[in-house]
């Protein structure tokens, strides 16, 4: 009932207001002189349907010389914002919605917004990561000249290194997120949003994450989607590009971009959807004790696509050889390293080198989440020989041919 | 036959030297003269029994007013060194061999040294942490003031983090290793170990990993073991503190240490072991499509205690609420954050309300790894519900009360 207007009944009294979030069983209700009212014992008599404010907001008028950009909202924290005002809570985000909040994107772009999902984003499913591809594709196929994706930051990473894989495209398609809800003064929604914006219409054919780049609101990173990592649980800039320099920063409020290395240019690569996607793969975190049963588990369940998160340069123990030697002719088996930084080299040790005879393929300096990715974007749309040999190559920035640091 | 002096015959003609490490099927002799020769077609005509140099070092000599410290060698790279002199691997860590590669430690303390294990890091096990821990346990209870204990990298802080809780201690425990090999030019071992050995006669009684604490030979790091990950793949300051400062900097050459931050001082607390251990535990790095039906294969197979390195704050899909449901009664049940920086909070988001509802306990600011090592440790000593009770608390600095970062 959030954000509804209800009548109540409660210890004999009628009260009318706006429900706000609670988090108990405590209704707490925002009454029209402004206080808020908390009910233990209540009887709701009315849920008054009330349209919302937003119907009278007005339709931005599109200006000539600014480029059209397209919001897709799929939920989380930027898009659940609680207006304290009204107590509603935002399910809706449109255009109009988001130009009342942040007034400044008028002068950067043209926007047109749509809500594909609003689901909070650990419910994030790999059928979902389709139907957002198809909806960018023809969001560039209709004209639009960026593309923003606002999305829930717990699994952005995995979504945008999805969407990399899946979209070809000649212009920017940017994701962004915020740690704080809008209605939280510390809130970093209305910065990444405007320096999401300002991406969208620059000089870029890649997808990317625009999230703060430092706890003050100075500016934001542009990450590229596939080398990127939410590395804290909470800070506004949770956000580090991995064995990579970020790609860009974009000043606030200025909107200036500086870009920091080399990048795909807007027009650079063609439109193109590719958008198959084998669920059936695992990534498997291994630790000390950690027995390959699990490996034949999977297998049994069909599974054809592993990526093994090992220690170091990439080692799993030695016990894991005979199991992987069992499965790797008819499977994908990939290793990355759970130091996350760095790049896997399984040629140094002899743990290393009979995992390579034992047909494990080295994931260079892949994160594990985005070899994961690729495993399960290669097993769905090529060959199990294809995809053994594309693995290998860098195919959207997700390898590092070189070691940075 | 690394290390072996052999008499080959190849090609009609005979040759002799010491068998060097070769990375394919070239056999790789160092001759008398010094130099290398490589064979592909040949014959072993006989394998020389050849005693080691070793033999003719000196047992180095007690002296007084320094501290008794033992050296436990459990393999990794800091003890497989290629001694490009000889062309031996060496394989024994004698306290002589020891000196002899590193005179500086006799100005330090009084070494002791022992083999315990000589194995590839990513092949221990938790039964090997039991010896380990016993071995430890024994040395400081025969009058060892502190105790180095030399170990691969690649798992080293899930090792040191077992002994964290299996020994209470009032002397240093000191984890070190190298990322380098001690033939290489680059090697960090010489002064990871000088430093171990300041850290070991220190005021100090924790468990900890003393590490290079940039890509200089600077200083050095001491890390709290159950704060401490390798956090990158090959660099030589791979290890970091994750939401805990390093306890101190030993600088080099010089020995001296500064503290950086509160920590258990030498003689605090008494030496005791609990060195239980439940193997049957498991930890599952979640991400978008993983099924639930993982953790009912586990519970198949008898694991009661699960970690789960969640999304941000600490979610997994709610799709997963039902199964956790079903096995949280008799299982213990961590969540953590595959963020690895930051602290779980399950109380934001209603997905996280769900999980603690259906049995889940937040792992606080603990690392996954460290969590899964608490759970089999709780699990090896304790009553399921007691350890439900200790998992929240913090034993031995695995849980920050602090949010420092």
């Amino acid at each position: 009932m959030e954000g509804k207007r209800v009548k109540v009944k409660s210890k004999g009294k009628i009260f009318e207001g706006v429900v706000m979030p609670s988090r108990s069983a405590t209704l707490i209700l925002k009454l029209d002189s402004g206080y808020n009212i908390g009910l233990k014992d209540y009887e709701v008599i009315e849920v008054i349907d009330e349209k919302r404010d937003v119907a009278k907001l007005e339709k931005p008028k599109k200006r000539a010389g600014l480029k059209d950009v397209r919001i897709i909202s799929t939920g989380g924290t930027i898009a659940s914002k609680v207006d304290y005002r009204t107590g509603a809570v935002t399910s809706q985000f449109s255009s109009e919605e988001i130009l009342s909040e942040v007034p400044e994107l008028k002068d950067v772009c043209n926007v047109d917004s749509t809500l594909l999902f609003n689901i909070l984003s650990e419910n994030m499913k790999p059928e979902y990561w389709v139907k957002l591809a198809n909806e960018i594709y023809s969001s560039i196929k209709r004209g639009f000249e960026g593309v923003i994706v606002t999305h829930g930051t717990d699994t952005m990473a995995y979504t945008s290194s999805a969407i990399s894989f899946m979209v070809s495209t000649p212009v920017p398609i940017v994701f962004v997120g915020s740690q704080r809800s809008s209605d939280r003064p510390s809130s970093d929604a209305t910065m990444n949003l405007i320096c999401s914006a300002q991406t969208a219409i620059s000089d870029l054919g890649e997808v990317v994450v625009v999230m703060h780049g430092t706890t003050s609101d100075d500016f934001c990173y542009i990450h590229r989607a596939v080398k990127v990592r939410k590395n804290h649980t909470s800070r506004r800039d949770a956000f580090q590009s991995v064995n990579q320099s970020p790609l860009g920063k974009v000043y606030y409020p200025s909107g200036e971009i500086e870009w920091l290395t080399e990048r795909v240019m807007r027009g650079e690569r063609e439109l193109k959807l590719r958008d198959g996607i084998e669920e059936r793969c695992v990534l498997i975190k291994f630790f000390p004790g950690l027995k390959p049963d699990v490996l034949e588990y999977y297998y049994g369940e069909g599974y054809r696509g592993f990526v093994l998160e090992g220690t170091g340069l990439g080692h799993v123990s030695t016990d894991w050889v005979d199991t992987i030697k069992k499965i790797s002719d008819d499977s994908l088996i990939v290793m990355t390293s759970q130091c996350l930084w760095g790049r896997v080299c399984d040629r140094v040790y002899d743990t290393g080198r009979d995992l390579l005879n034992a047909g494990v393929i080295e994931g260079e300096d892949m994160l594990p989440e985005v070899a994961l990715i690729k495993v399960m974007w290669l097993l769905g749309n090529y060959s199990l020989e294809s995809a053994k040999e594309l693995v290998k190559k860098n195919l959207v920035g997700e390898v590092n041919p070189r070691t940075i640091y």
